[in-house]
C-alpha cells in the first residue's frame, strides 16, 4: 500500500466566489414560485377558512425569516444584510394556483438572487404546510429568477416566462 | 374613541397541531423536485465542469442539513429528529433536468412531509446557485410529496405524478 | 511566576442539569407577557392599521418559532422537541395593553418553562418592532410562569399573579 | 363557487421596511430589563452560590449572543452586523430585584433597538432559567428602550421610567 | 453532444446512516481538547486577568450551547436531543496548556461522539477567542474521543492516550 | 441578611471589543488544523472508499458552512459578512495525516481569525465523523492561525510551525 500524494483538491473541488475586490453597489432580485392546488384549497385559502391559520400572512413571514437566513442554506452563498424583502401573493382562479413573486435588495459585493429564491421557495412551502391536511397533492411549480438588477453583470431580465402568462 | 375588547385571536388564528397525545410511529415521506437547465449546464454538472465544484454532492449535503433545521424555517412545522435523510439525483437527458427524489424518515408523532420537501427544495435551489452563472434562466418545477407513510393517516402516494412520466 | 494548579473549574462552575435517568412525560407550561402602550397604538393595532402590518399574528408567528429554539437562547436549557405552542392575545382596553398568554407542551425528561417564556417574550418583541414606529415608549412587563405540570415536581400555578387581574 | 381574485395581499400585509437607500451611520441603543425575585435568590445571585453556576456571566453571554442573532427572531428586523454589545448588572437590594441594561452599537442603515431589547431580555430568561429551581415566581419587569441615537429620526430619550427610580 | 444517463449518484456519494429501526438506549461520549499556550496567557486565564473577561466560563458556556447544535454543523450528524452535557477544564502548569474533557449524554437511537467533540472543540476555540489579542501563537491539540458507550458497538475507550499523559 | 450593592459585573466580567470606530478594511486570516488517522483510513479516504461518501468534499462545505456561522458560536465574535472562504486539504502519506488550511476574507472592522479557525476546526471535525465507523481514534492536531492580515495590527505570520514541517 504505497501511493504518492499530492493536493486531493483537484476533483470535486467546491469553490466560493471570491467577492472581496468588488464594491458595495444596490442589487434587486426577483423571483417566482407558483402553488398549484385543488379549487377547493384555494378557496379556502381566500376565505381564511385553512384550520391552521391565515396561509398566506403566515407563508409571507416564512419567506422574509428565510430571505435573512439563506447563506445558512445555501453552502456557497455569501452571508450578506439585506435592505429589504417583500412578497408578493396573487390568487389565480383560471389556474387554481398562487403565484409568489418575492423581491429582494440589498447594498452588497453579491447579488441577492438566492435570497430572492430562497423567499419565494420557503413561501410556497409554507402555503403546502398550512394546507397539508386538506389537500397533500399540491404541486409547486416553476420556481425561477424573474429579474436581477446591480453590479457588473448588470440589468437580467427572464423573457419567455413573465408572470402574466404562467 | 371607545371599543369594546375581546380575544383579537379570532381572525387570523394560526394553530400549531397539538400531538401531544399521538403516539411514535416510523414515519417516512418522500418528496420530487426537478431543475430543468439547458443542455450545456446538464452537461457540464455530469461531467463535473462547474467551476464551483461538484453540484451534486453540494446539492445533496445542502439538502440533507436543511432537511434537520425545517422547523426553523417553516412555522408551524414540529421540531422533530429525523433518523434517516437520503436524495438521489437521477440526470434525464431527454428533459435536460435533474430529478431530486428526498426520502425522510423518523419516530415521532407527527409525519416528515415537509422536511422532505424542504430536502428536496434547498437541494435543488443549491444547483441553481451552483450553476447560476452560466445559466441564469433555470426553473424549478414539480415540488410535492410523493408518498408518506406512518401515523394515523397511513399511507398516501401520488398517483397522476410519477417520477417516471414528469 | 510559580503556583499551583487544580481545577479551575471550581468558582464560577455552570451546571447543566443531568436529566438523563428522567422519564418522559407530558409537560404543560404556560407563561404571561404583558405589552404595555399607549391607547392610540392598541387602537391602531386592534383595526389592524399598523403600517407594518398585521401585529398580532406577526408576533404569534414569531413567538411560536422562538419556543422551537428556545436552547438556541438559553445556554443550559436542554434542546426538547415540543408537541405544541400555542399563544393567545388578549387586549386589555382598560389597562392600554395587550397581554400574551403562552401554552407549550411536550412529552420530554424536563418541562417547557423556559420555551414558553420565551415565546411570550419573543411576541412581545415583535409588538414592540412591529409598532415601534408609532410608539417607542411601550413597555413589557410581567413576563413570568402562570402554570407547570408534569414531572417529579408536579403542579405549580402562580396565585398573587393570575392573568385576569394583571 | 365562483369569486374575482385580485391581490390577496392587500389585509394582514406584512411590510419590512426598505432601508436600501439609507446610509449608514452609528446607530446606539440602550435597553432595560428588571427581574423581581425573592430576597434569598438574589442572595444566591450575589454570593454565586446558585447551583447551576455564575448566573450573571451566563446571563451576559446569553444576552450578548442573543443580539447578534436578533433578526433570526423579529421577523421583520434586518439583518446587521454589530460592532459592540455590553450588558451590565444592576442589584438592587431595596427592590429585590436585577436591572439589566444593554447597549448595542452598529453602522447600518437602520438602528439597533431591537438588538438591544432582545439582548435585555434574553439576559433576563436567562436569569430566570438559572434560579428557577429555587424560585419560580421570578417575575420579568419593564422591558423598555432607554435610549437611542443615529439615524434620521436622531437623538430619542425616555424620559418618566429612568433606570434610576424604576 | 450525447451521453447516456444513469445516476450520478454512485460516485461522491454522500450517505447519513439509518438509524431509524435501532433502540433508544443511554450514551455516553466523552472528548478530550487541549490548548496549549504560552506561560503568560496561561497565568491571566487563571488569575482572571483576561480583558474580554472570565475565558473559563465564557468556553464553557460556548462548548455546551455548541454541543446542542452539533447537527448544525456537521452535515451527516443526525438531530438528537441530549439529556447532558458538561466540560471540565484543567489547567496544567507542567506543560503551559489547559486541558478541556467534555462529556455529553443523551437517550437516543445514535451516539453523542460528535457533539462531545464539538463541544471541546468550541471551547477550545473560545479560549482561543478569549485570549488572542495578548497570545496569537496559541494551538489547539489533541482534539479527540476519549471514550464512549451505550448503543450496539458497546464500550470503547481510548488507550494510549489518557487525559494525565497528554 | 444586609448587604450593600454595587455592580456585579466587576468580576467575570465579559466584553465584547467595540469596534464601532475602526475603519472597514480587507482581512485575511489563515489557520490550520491536521486530522491524524491510521494509513488504512487515510487511503480510503483518498480512494473515495468511505461508506459514508465523499470525506473531502463533506469537509469542505461543513467547514465553509461553519464560517459564515462562526459569530454563532463564539460568544465573543462579532458577526461579520465574509467575502470568501476557502479550504484546502493535503494528505500527507509520510505522517498519515491530513492537512486542512482555511483562508477566510472579508471587508470588515474586525479580523477573520475565528472564521477561519472555525472553518478548519470544523472541516476536521466532519472529517472524524465521517470516518469514525472504521477509525475512532483519529486525533485533530495544530489547531492554529498560521497568518492574518489587514486592520491596525497588520501582518502577523506565525514562523516556528509552518505548514510545511508540522
Amino acid at each position: 500500500m504505497t501511493w504518492d500524494f499530492s493536493h486531493i483538491d483537484k476533483k470535486g473541488n467546491i469553490r466560493m466566489v471570491d467577492i472581496t475586490s468588488k464594491e458595495n453597489t444596490e442589487r434587486i432580485a426577483k423571483a417566482l414560485a407558483i402553488v398549484q392546488m385543488n379549487r377547493e384549497t384555494l378557496f379556502k385559502i381566500k376565505e381564511n377558512e385553512v384550520k391552521k391559520g391565515d396561509v398566506i400572512t403566515t407563508a409571507k413571514i416564512a419567506g422574509i425569516m428565510a430571505a435573512k437566513r439563506t447563506s445558512e442554506l445555501i453552502p456557497l452563498c455569501h452571508n450578506i444584510n439585506l435592505t429589504h424583502a417583500e412578497i408578493e401573493f396573487i390568487l389565480r382562479e383560471e389556474q387554481n394556483s398562487i403565484e409568489i413573486i418575492s423581491t429582494v435588495k440589498c447594498r452588497e459585493k453579491t447579488g441577492a438572487e438566492m435570497e430572492a429564491l430562497t423567499a419565494a421557495s420557503v413561501a410556497a412551502l409554507t402555503i403546502y404546510d398550512m394546507c397539508k391536511s386538506i389537500d397533500k397533492s399540491m404541486v409547486i411549480e416553476k420556481i425561477c429568477l424573474l429579474e436581477k438588477s446591480g453590479g457588473k453583470s448588470g440589468h437580467w431580465k427572464r423573457n419567455e416566462l413573465s408572470s402574466d402568462n404562467t
